[in-house]
């Protein structure tokens, strides 16, 4: 049970971020700008929806071991002492805080017999307790067997129990301002290189392995530390989701297809939700109303958290619109975009549009019919989640825009708003180019096509997060694995016996083209120094 | 003259800092242990002899345009407000201080006109003011004109004029401890980016071109920023001289080699020098005697002084051992060591060896005959370069130690001993493995052999610097360009009319293939992406 929440809020943090000027939000009541309408950006990692009802058992067989039983477990946990800052010689630099990472050496070919060392696949960790991305990756303990594979799962700093400063981490820019990527990615090769010796394992072949936020730092790991890793899967990577690489409004474009390519009808219903929404809860009574529509555990005070719960619930399904019952976000059917269309469809023409948008949304939160109400408006932060806040108050500048294709209220992000917020909300300010700088981005296909190897970038189109991805080929080992109807790091899941053939076969080809890496790297060991 | 002085120091701030156990050696009159005998850590960069000569006028024709008349520079001066720490967002983080840069555009065929802009060529600067650099490194003048190059040299931040805290910058770890190598990486990536912006050339192809550690920085540019850098010529860069990648001992079996290869006999009396100085030096009437035979300004306090003096001139001199007449540590004729080697020879077996040895380093100090006396035991800062000692003592840990076969007194590096004088000095200690943690450097022709592209690294033999460097291809555009006869970064220096024939080649291929860098470049622009 514990692990419930965390599911919830994980892929919300990563987006919430991207909301364009939601302070102005929190406190305006000027219609349509800007949407949605959220919380100051310090609350918007805790936007978890708190259902008042029993979860079903996790149908996931990892996750389901790495429920609250200890003994369960897939993994042991470890301390790594990691100095706080690698960049600097400042006093404060060699504090040492301690970094949790998680192992499973079941399937591992130890260093010592006929045959070489099994790899050591470490999943590099991204924004939140590190054994809810082990027990979500059920992909890498698929294929630990085949290739005798060391599993290690590190925890990024500032997220689990990886608190440099314990409570008082997420305090101020003191505290804070060692979370950064840079310092993240310095961590891992550390470890990494540390744990391999301490293992005797100096050879053994080292690949990672990241979703979403930790497959960008996958995928910028093997190149700026190519010597600690031969290889990277970023699965759902959005490195190119900067500056004005990707269009900003292509997220939401994205979003508002997956619903149009199931039903016109569908994708009009919402995209006429909001305004009507905004006219009727622009009074005490209009509000009730809605509340008792919506089956609001409280009355619920500000129009804008009926168009926000709308929101999660439409964004949330497109990114998780898997092809089997999965468990990641919500509990949901097999392609449950086509399932909400459904819903709206079923509808008579004449009925109440809010109604059908509710009632859609509904599957998302409910599918499981247990809710008996709905918290729109509670939100708290049990798990110490809010450090991505932070980090997109700094490097994680992804602009997103609305624009009128989409189905949600237009709105254009706006830097200076989100620079002054973030100034209001953390004393910071962003580095809103630092990203591509440090990592590049533009042209990135003329870049890496004479530089840098063995990187795998997945992606399934019906994910919105996709859009910033790397969509096709760079070079003969820089390769994109595009799946037309796979969603958010789908090819990291646990394989079930309904998946389609088609993401079988992209897990086919990741683990082949992952032994290609393997096999070579033994090969060019073996040969003598030219 | 302002500029001379400089000539003197850098290169020494390079070697200095890897001096066994210099602490001791100033406290302690045990010998042979440790040798040489030096100041303590944070003085060795200050180890300039001062020479009460008039020096002759600079050689080099760029020396000479870049001497004390601004108006005669080849370069225009600029500042970049520059963030003091990349990798943090704490409060310090954000602060602003101004990097020095030149820029000659003489030669650039700028944005615009029918043909692509030319490439810009920019020198990554290491530890010390970067016109002396700039002035040293006539061979991208000499280039500039066939590739319609804009040069641009940046100076290291903490060096020259580019100290964040101005002369508080190297008071305590608080400050200086925003020195390291990572810094001024970013450092060098941000103004790049921002410099072509601000010139409307951001599709000029960028080439990165560094002598030393500048090498050292080129090359890792190179590999951790290639979205700036098409390219990188590294010239005598020991990147390999950390941890255990390169023998300890090679630098000064290097240096004796050097000797060795020029006459038995000059090996052998340089070897014998040491313990009969240390034997006459026990007492204070050795000492006076010892002071005239060296013709000391003032008389020597301690026999070290000698010791240090002669091993100064034998070492660098083998660093410099170019095959021109030449002035970059001091003025010299051609193949010097040959000429050091000549005067031992020369004397009768039978004659003093420290008066061999003595007047062999005389050529050394005083090769145009101008100084009465010499200044063996002042050293003062003169131009603010200790910064090098820090670096010393906290990322570039290259362990040295001096065999059997050496010409020099053995002594065994100690990490240990060299961490406390770091922790007495400075308060810090080094961070040993993290050169090779955060660059590679281990199995380099294996980490590189299917990654990253268009590295030369130049290397010249004679320079002792040579064994940490890269000496071997690594693939078909990670290249390796060796002179038996060349020394430190000769390949820089200004063309000159006596240049042997190898050097001209090293020079063309290094023009040849950065112009096949170039032109790749602009095919791959030119094809649509894929």
């Amino acid at each position: 049970m514990a692990a419930a929440p965390l599911l919830a809020v994980l892929p919300l943090l990563l987006l919430a971020a991207f909301l364009p000027s939601p302070t102005a939000a929190a406190h305006s009541s000027n219609y349509p700008k800007p949407f949605p309408p959220v919380a100051p950006l310090h609350l918007q990692a805790l936007r978890h929806q708190h259902h008042q009802r029993a979860r079903s058992s996790l149908d996931a067989k990892y996750i389901a071991a790495a429920a609250n039983s200890t003994a369960a477990k897939p993994f042991t946990k470890h301390f790594f002492p990691q100095e706080l800052d690698h960049f600097t010689f400042t006093p404060n630099s060699s504090m040492v805080f301690y970094q949790k990472y998680l192992v499973n050496d079941t399937f591992w070919r130890r260093p010592g017999g006929k045959q070489p060392a099994g790899p050591v696949f470490v999943y590099t960790g991204n924004e939140g307790d590190i054994e809810w991305f082990a027990t979500n990756t059920g992909f890498m303990f698929d294929v630990a067997p085949k290739f005798g594979a060391l599993l290690v799962f590190i925890e990024h700093r500032f997220y689990g129990e990886s608190k440099p400063f314990g409570n008082d981490s997420y305090k101020s820019p003191e505290t804070l301002g060692y979370l950064t990527s840079t310092q993240a990615l310095a961590d891992f090769a550390i470890l990494i290189t540390s744990l391999k010796q301490n293992l005797s394992a100096e050879a053994a072949p080292v690949v990672v392995f990241g979703g979403s936020y930790g497959g960008m730092l996958a995928s910028w790991f093997r190149l700026k530390y190519p010597h600690v890793a031969i290889g990277a899967l970023a699965s759902s990577a959005p490195i190119l989701q900067f500056d004005y690489i990707t269009p900003w409004t292509s997220f939401y474009d994205a979003v508002s297809q997956d619903y149009k390519s199931e039903s016109l009808n569908c994708f009009n219903v919402i995209k006429a939700t909001w305004d009507v929404l905004v006219e009727r809860g622009s009074n005490d009574t209009g509000l009730l109303e809605l509340s008792k529509m919506f089956r609001a555990c409280k009355t619920v005070k500000s129009v804008y958290s009926f168009q926000n719960w709308l929101w999660t619930a439409f964004t949330y399904t497109a990114m998780v619109d898997y092809p089997t019952p999965a468990n990641f976000l919500e509990n949901l059917p097999a392609y449950p975009v086509k399932e909400m269309c459904k819903i709206i469809d079923r509808f008579p023409a004449s009925a109440d549009i809010v109604d059908k948008a509710f009632t859609a949304a509904s599957l998302y939160y409910n599918y499981t019919g247990s809710e008996t109400c709905f918290q729109l408006e509670d939100e708290d932060d049990p798990h110490g989640l809010s450090g991505w806040q932070w980090q997109a108050c700094t490097e994680m500048i992804m602009p997103m825009s609305i624009s009128n294709q989409s189905m949600f209220p237009p709105s254009e992000f706006d830097y200076n708003d989100r620079s002054d917020d973030c100034f209001v909300t953390w004393g910071v300010r962003p580095r809103p180019h630092w990203i591509t700088t440090e990592y590049g981005g533009y042209k990135i296909d003329k870049v890496l096509k004479r530089f840098g190897s063995n990187i795998i970038f997945s992606n399934g189109m019906r994910d919105p997060w996709s859009r910033g991805g790397v969509l096709k080929n760079i070079s003969s080992n820089i390769i994109a694995l595009v799946t037309e109807k796979g969603a958010h790091h789908l090819d990291f899941r646990s394989e079930t016996k309904d998946d389609p053939e088609w993401v079988i076969e992209q897990r086919r080809q990741e683990v082949q083209i992952i032994q290609g890496w393997i096999d070579q790297y033994h090969q060019d060991m073996a040969e003598m120094s030219s």
